[in-house]
């Protein structure tokens, strides 16, 4: 039974940790880590859990917590993660790190654009970039894994095989993405309030995005070379879910069925990325609660361009089902242990 | 392995029942019955499914379902069931009914508030009420088993300890009743369309609605008279979940303790009630996709009345969990297997 | 030209009065007061009204305040009010008060229900409650209209002709209310996240929520007696809107045509209380955007009580709104003036 | 006062025109057209307007309704218009068509992209496409004015100036749009059910929607050349607002201010689209229930590329109220006439 603790349990990734890995054969959770909340009841701030956890709040004393447990989930805001890290802790535990502190491979570019100091770059060149369907052979060694933001997550599989193919001009990619309220996390601000986000869609954080580095470095590494893309997210009035929608100039004469059988390469025996039938759009529903990723295509004759979409729930694949894949890997359990629940499409 | 048929497997509490028999470790699917959909992949109408299930919807032929399978699952309209079942079908199989045709042990209520005729009356007596917390030994030898409705189970289950033990005055029971739109069935009418649901609350069926009469006859039970309430159901801008607010005139000198001594007595060991800690509300979030009912109670001593809450799924224990509960009593499974899944909170 | 200036403008109740008043003929907007965001565009914070309105948000000084507007909108929490109110003040402006702070005559009622100290009782005497359809002929000579509450607007409204013309018993009525999440407030409390919001219903203040006594005061006068009643009010995932239903015993052989007859004598007239045709239940989004309150009810011979239903918009006629009908009595404008805005249904 | 009829009333469209109608000074409603709602209440199908509108629906009888009325609103589905329209028609009556089947002078373009035939190409050239905006001068003497599309009017609006001043090229350009659901009108099926749209994002109509030649045409006159787009609408859970965000390569050496300069040669003076500040970011429920566009755009250096945002609220500015806007043109009435109410942002 591998010990996991969680710092950071009570916002909506930790506590999609927290469900996940309640119904996981293999894990149990010794620590439910959250700062605001030190000795209340778990239970008590998310009361789905009444009568299934007893146990209260502790703090985030990761020292501590490195000592009694195999894997350590740190689901907090960035910065926190690099500012307490050690040796020590690394000696006791694997960390599983929700936040961008190690995804990014050139502290000068994470620092750019995050605007804080980053306070353990020692340990960016170790830690592996946790997407299970493009690193899985990297992870079972790893101490640190870099867990994969929600919105790269579905932007990078998305894109992906077109890009390793050449399919595409990786220089003219544009994302255009759209997601559910929770990616904007559980703190009380003005605009996140219920009739702020509620019967609205805006874009935000226009250019100056902090997932945009990231998808540019995960797929510069599959092109081949450095490339540079728009990454425009929008916030959509509904709890879950991300859709991608991404255009790129096809190169030439690529066919359908070009594209089609790249997709079959890279996932066509993916467990949870699903490349939907011909003209079938991904809509978030479809996956959500799930660990699943779907993806489709059109390639557009008049422009010579392609439209390509990709949908997955931002709480599970996009954070904490990509987190416990990759413990998974991290311990050789099966990949899809406590991840095998159906999409709920309503 | 039980095999399971499913009539009316494209609405929400078909699509329910199949994503909950799929987790099932002890049920098999063999027949996706949907008279609007025949030969169509089900998976083309529920996307969730995608490389999930292969199957194509077959026709509402229950004569030949019966032939095939242990169980049948009815998820149809009013006056299907009964219009079909017959003695060769319930020689072959078991029926668990989700509509209402035979929940009411007295035809021409039935008859009165459903406005149709009932095609199979001499069925009805031996068909048992499938509320398992309150008539699960009754469950295992059904041949029809009467699946409640999603109103009246949650309402019922909210107020049974206290007409059973007396504590109120039946006769004074009022139930406002909140559903979400699932409730209102997959049928393309456009009072259900998003923009005229979306952004308001309305009451309907007002003093007219059908569960009243089933929540009349079963509270009657524990009451041992005949009594008649107030209900009301409200149409909610959201998925899934029911609460309900019911008031009663409390009897002479009832104390707190009493009532949640009373509470405790009948749900202290029910695996999916859930009596919260004292002065907590349930919420719909807390239950959803759940099998769990939550519910809980206050004491006015100014008016000495008494508010009682309940919350539950309506397409779980609400419709196609609580059905699965019942196959699972009738086939002597562990009541709670295949309706493990935890709230899904947002 | 009536010169206005509110104290709390930048809460929803505060920017629905901007609204209203900028459409207004008579009335212009001299100070838009906000702690909050002094200095700052109001039109930066509510982007609805880009070049719309220039000025910037000021402090909450009333008595300078007060020297420079005819009256003055107090949006503010409990306690603000009294507690700066003063006679310089009164003597230069009149005061629409859309706190509770003089809306409860009884003081040591107030400090109970509200838990703070009443820091100005000398004014409670003169303020009159300023539910137009009830007190019109008191509003025009105050010096402080207490602007109604806005479930207790509607529930006092959905039930005055049958308690006034003593059709029903007023010490059984119960009232379940229902309220869009604007009636939460602009506060940034992780209660009312989209997240925590959206898909639920929950009831909350159960028994103890401080429209109680409000709507007891108000309802007791019509009865000529002292009533005590249940409040019950829940939280709905949509912006506006207060939907009531309230129940209660009915008087002896009371009939549909006596009660039509009595909701006809008190709103037959009344610009903004419309009563349904026969068995129509009232929605919230028929009202939304609007000063109009819709009411019907249905008799139920079976129990001999009456399901009594009422709907209103809480910014508009629950707060903006009947804000501006008594700013309009108050200047011996024409009551309707800036409220002809129609509903908009989605 | 201009005497209108509406024909194609109880849609989304049609409603909104009522309601814009109702509190236009110079015109009145004189035929409520609805084919299927023949003889009943319109105020029974919209219930907002009970008290207000006293009219039964009448039928499609554009023959007998032309020698009633000044203007028709046919807010009908495609072909409608150009089925019925004939010359004794426009010696009566002026047309203001809300369906496409006038906007596009190409037949074989319409004809291709809509798949009907064209019923009254004679009638195309002639037709005046309804975009204020641009076509403010050649609106006043048309016969029949083409309401621009939903879509199209923000796209078009969102990247004039950009295409005119030749600060983009043209044949880049991607728009993907976000719409809410009223968009996808009022007919009852199945996709459109609350539950199904609720809580979901999704693409649809990607390379095929219709409004895609139509953008093609106006931003082709613009650019002085044929140009090909890539369009891809979304279905966002909310009533009302389209949001664009384009994306388009960036001539060469083009600097913000240049861009801002063109906005504003084109804007500055427009009563109804409103240019941001800069990096504000347009949202819809900032224009919600209003005639506003509301734009803004951010260079990317990085790529050089412009990312461009605009937002609407598709039943007005994008149908009704652009049909009342053109209706002023027509009769020579203040452009704003009937089209003053400020946006509702919660």
């Amino acid at each position: 039974m591998i010990k996991a603790g969680i710092i950071g349990a009570t916002g909506y990734a930790g506590e999609e940790l927290v469900r996940l890995l309640l119904s996981h054969k293999e894990a149990e959770i010794c620590w439910y880590g959250s700062r605001s909340y030190v000795d209340e009841k778990y239970a008590d701030i998310f009361r789905n859990l009444f009568q299934v956890v007893e146990d209260r709040c502790l703090s985030d004393n990761m020292e501590e917590l490195a000592k009694q447990v195999d894997v350590i989930f740190t689901a907090t805001p960035q910065g926190y993660c690099a500012g307490v890290v050690n040796d020590e802790i690394l000696k006791n535990t694997k960390i599983i790190d929700l936040s961008a502190d190690f995804r990014i491979k050139d502290v000068s570019v994470y620092e750019k654009w995050y605007k804080i100091e980053h306070k353990a770059p020692q340990y960016i060149e170790e830690a592996v970039y946790g997407l299970c369907e493009i690193n899985r052979e990297k992870i079972p060694g790893a101490r640190i894994v870099a867990n994969p933001g929600c919105y790269t997550t579905c932007s990078i599989l998305s894109l992906y095989p077109l890009v390793k193919e050449k399919l595409i001009d990786p220089q003219s990619i544009i994302v255009d993405a759209k997601s559910g309220t929770t990616g904007a996390g559980r703190g009380s601000k003005t605009a996140n309030l219920y009739c702020e986000v509620n019967e609205n869609i805006k874009a935000y954080g226009v250019l100056t995005h902090r997932h945009t580095p990231e998808i540019e470095e995960q797929l510069g590494y599959a092109a081949g070379e450095d490339i540079q893309i728009i990454f425009t997210p929008h916030l959509v009035p509904m709890n879950r879910g991300i859709l991608v929608t991404a255009y790129a100039n096809l190169s030439q004469n690529v066919t359908w069925e070009q594209v089609r059988a790249a997709y079959d390469k890279y996932y066509g025996k993916e467990p949870f990325v699903r490349v939907l039938d011909r003209d079938v759009c991904p809509e978030t529903r479809y996956v959500q609660g799930s660990n699943y990723v779907d993806v489709n295509f059109k390639l557009d004759e008049r422009t010579n361009r392609i439209v390509v979409m990709g949908a997955l729930d931002n709480v599970v694949k996009g954070a904490a089902g990509q987190a416990v894949q990759n413990m998974n890997l991290l311990f050789g359990l099966p990949e899809g242990e406590g991840l095998q629940q159906l999409p709920m499409c309503f």
